[in-house]
């Protein structure tokens, strides 16, 4: 049974993007990257977006779309390389999940080659801009929940 | 003198207990696991139940309990592993804490096997599923606070 | 300028797709995976397939690639984790590469959680079976050449 | 233009400041440090005290202090040494910090000798116990915003 | 089925107790220890006390026990740290073994931190001087042979 | 059921072998070796004789057994050590391969300890000069294919 | 001059073969394997079984073996990978030794593959089970003393 | 009591400031620095300046300065992170040293992260460029000798 | 006796050269930098050139040179830092190497600070672009066959 | 008071002194060595000798000379790198113990650089041959018990 | 413009050359050296020589030379391994260096093969004996001040 | 030959003997220990006494001594662990050389565990004191020049 519906979970700092680092990021606000998605999620699946600078809010948002069953896009951004919880999270609650992150993490500082979330998540897309966040939703819509 | 009241602290992705992974955590409830450690303490001692997926709340439960001269049994889960606040939390506070985990923790990932809390909790007891709370609540019933 | 044709270059023992690991790779072949791309790539790109055991093959069609202005979708399987040849080929030519993983590399052992190409492609795509190559297709298909 | 305002954000365990260790960290409260502070920085610039134990709250408050423009002296405590969303908050908010500490941590434990923080701080001053903040404050009120 | 007999098995060093650096391991002497065990198991359980400073007798020990399915407390001392052979006998006799320490080997030298045995064995019990055999006791009376 | 049919792979620089140092290698040549080989099979199985100095073609021989169900007496060479793409043919291909080396490669440098193959072979054999491919050929006559 | 006695050496834990983990170590015993061995060995050479939990005794049967000038079949267990001194029992006796193992060691866990004893033993075979001893044993016959 | 000589001590290569990298180190030279600190100074305390390009140098000035009871302020450049004799000389002639740098060294190269210095000096102010010195002197104004 | 022959031979990537990174790599092609060596060589030595990006071919080319008693210039590229057969078979074919580079390749990043090749080779000339060849010619020109 | 008895303890292999590599160890047998004491000592102090290939007899030997008083020459041999539990015994049994090495061990193989007795021993004496003996014979005789 | 002058640079211990282990060094003195290089530099560029066992001169030698713009040919010693202050020391001085060793310092010691100064430099040329030198003085003189 | 002349060579610090950490170092200074070997010393070998802050002044000694064949007492405080030029000295000079510390330096801080003078020093005495220099007086006298 495919998803009805995808949370778009964004991590610490991303509700700067636009201002942080354009160079690396790109222009656009976290809103209008929802603005995107919603529109391309159109009549094909409901979308919630949570962000939050926490990591226990996080853990939270996690266990939430896994009990529903629920599909998540997740950003964890620094959290990425440093959260051992938020792992435990996705497998706690079995959730299905998609890791994005928007620069190519591979050509920046070396403590964010390594992520504690790829091993437990579906697949990885990185390096795409907002765009990353476009082939994730494509990528959840054709999987089971 | 012995503790007149012991906080029961649980960590990020404990809420979940019964639901998650049953093979390594048992199949008991969080709320099982408090009604027997109640049971088992009546008479004898006060107990305090405290959960949290946020580290800062789990540093502020460690101040608490250190402040009026509580025993602490602690399940920091994956925080375990990362957190120096935390650690530093039971050092700053004076706080006597039990740290137990349900399962073999050293016969997991290599990343479960270091533990930030360890060297200044009294004690560490690990393995024995929801027994290891009625163990460490012996333990702490036979020190002084 | 959108890209007019594009590379989708496979390395040592995709060959055997499909009778490989099933578990892991899935019952695909590397024709059925090739015929899928075609369908969706017609009318919009022209695909050269390109798949080799050699790394210094793989060398020359990076080389050829980058020359002629194509993109490339690269599965370099094992030479993924071993080969800087390879990503000083992708620099050398100005090629503008996706690098795709059938599996979660990371959720497997540790020697393939490093790439040496990851740092000099466009984006990485891992862990969503054969339709990682589909959504590099349309990853290259909407960027620049 | 030099500051107008300064953020002087204190982290995890901080708030047990006089209590903790003085023979580490001296006898002064948090409230005696601020007080200080206040008293020198009379009529050159004005003061916000913020102190937390959760990582997402110095996160946001280095947001705030960014985004206005402000100074910050910063003494994360225990996230110093394992927060790298603290250090993209830095980064991301362009906030002007200097990064402080009551002991000289290069004389404790080896996981307290790595900073994330300092590499994205404009400079570090550690070991002049409560003097600390005052050398920062002189530091700042030099520095332009 | 509970076990019927329980090896209290100590390894180099521990017929030293009582005169060795009684401010880690404490005042009480070995054969102490048993006496207050022996004490606590009467009518619940036979219990069988073994030393040796030679690892080869603590692998026949263990064999031993395994083979007639008794349970295990296991003080290795310093081979926890350095006996591969002693972890191979778990496995291989099939024992069922609580490992105990006196002190707190995580708060000591780096190289207390690592134990071979951990892995192979039922649970840990660390840091509770000479309750930590009681408590070690009460663990395995508590599960089944 | 037994093999009928057996390849015997060498890798690179092994066509020097007879002039290469024979302080180490022995004086024998790869034909020498051939020829005792071919007499000692003879009537029980047929040997398929292989050498390359290129990754990609041992991967190709690798293949070519597994696929007719053949054994393998493979003596990778230097490829041991660096070749991820060549142990993913073993597993991919279901060869079953006896991994051969000439000299005892743990007396040598450090970067010959470790092998790629060795975890993916039926079993290793190291040191007995030409006579390592004679114990091969009798360990795979005993295997069933 | 060929070998007229080899000593058959096993080391810890040897002894409950064919009782331990049989999916790894297969279902003969020590005996089962002895007995093979004499048979082959009948009329070519004289065979003397030895096997010892304790790293001392076997350090004491290398230093029989190569005093007489005996040739040895040596599984030293666990031993291989923590005794540098029955490595140095080699040396000092110049004793002739085969290396064996029933599994496939680097196949297994990390810490099993390293050897202190293979740099000083003529060579390694590894993996074969019960029939690692009789490929050593043919080895032997074809060496000089 | 208040130091009444403060030694201002700076290792290899402080000779070129000005010339060397100002984008790094700034544009005044080593003379403007002391000019600066000996008006900052006037009437509080006498400075005694020194250079060298030597360790056994530098060494000496430690002796010196501690044997008399000064204050030290000490930018000991590139020996910072390579020499041990300057740690021990400070430990060795009980002196009470400021470290300071012009960068900020933690953003820089990573064998400028490690200080020999650091653990045996009161404290460390690093970043900010030459008023780096003005901030020591004022901290050690503060300090008794 | 003097070499009467010298082989040039040139690695993955390096027919690209002229188009590749000229910041680094200079815009002279290979065929540029053949006919200046032919010039500098005329009437002192025949000269040979090979470029491949098969690490095999490489390797031939060095057991042709070797075997035939030729001098080498090799500039191996990013096989330099990965290429144990490449090592190998400069030892086996007694090859004479004069090992170069065209950049410094200490000055960029950390994976090709390590090489295989100079432990077996002559000596390295690394850094004046592409007269690190014709030092490299020099070099061979006063050597010994 | 001077020490009135001193054990000399030798470890693993020390038994073949005199036939094994004499190169590195000299040509004395252990009886040899005893002898040339034994005459040094002569009225001076009562010497006791001990040598063992397990480690367990070296822990008890240790244990008895602390017990009585007695001082200790100590060659562990291999069992100096590889024995926490002769180390613990020093420290256990208060015994006051010169560690001996024949040979300079720092000239050997890495892993014989470390030494888990050093650190608890009185001090060290490596690298004079029989000598050694002979100079810690002097040392522990102008100590005290 | 070319160099007019060149500064010919020798660190520690090279005074003794041609005593010193010539199978190594060569049985060339320091003076034999700079003889040759003076004969070949006869009417090209004017040479300065210095030697020191002294770090503090050498950095001293490289700011003389860098500040008259002179070229440096380095022969750094054992400090090319351990001295941060000599790298400084180029930078600061804008020195263009040619760093030269008569041996092949990577098949040797593991401890020299990283330079600290490699990467400040120009370039290496490693192995050729004194011709290291010749080959650094002709490069020197094609390269521009 | 006995040595006629013996070289007592102290490095950086060893100037404060007496002055410095007298519960490590012992009260005596540094005359006071040349006192005690010239008494020891008289009518047996004549001693020369040098001390020195500088790297390059103990390089020079070695020499002197070395190339006047006379034996020396080197204790070289922190360039024990930072020096490869003194560590080259010793070779180049073949001096014969016998390394003291006064204190045990194995039961210190890490970085004090490694010596670069070890493995080219004939002997190493560490842990007693002054004593230590008597013990190598008295193992010079032994041996030849």
């Amino acid at each position: 049974m495919p998803f009805s519906r995808i949370f778009v979970v964004n991590g610490p700092n991303l509700n700067l993007l636009g201002q942080r680092e354009p160079g690396i990021y790109g222009a656009k606000t976290l809103a209008d990257i929802a603005a995107d998605l919603v529109e391309r999620a159109a009549g094909r699946v409901e979308l919630e977006f949570r962000q939050s600078n926490h990591e226990g809010d996080l853990v939270g948002y996690i266990h939430e779309a896994g009990l529903e069953g629920a599909g998540v896009i997740l950003n964890a951004g620094a959290y990425t390389h440093t959260s051992i919880a938020l792992a435990d999270a996705i497998k706690a609650a079995h959730a299905r999940v998609v890791e994005v992150h928007l620069s190519n993490v591979h050509a920046r500082e070396a403590f964010r080659h390594h992520s504690y979330l790829s091993p437990v998540c579906v697949g990885v897309i990185a390096g795409f801009g907002d765009r990353s966040y476009h082939l994730a939703l494509e990528a959840l819509l054709e999987m089971q929940s």
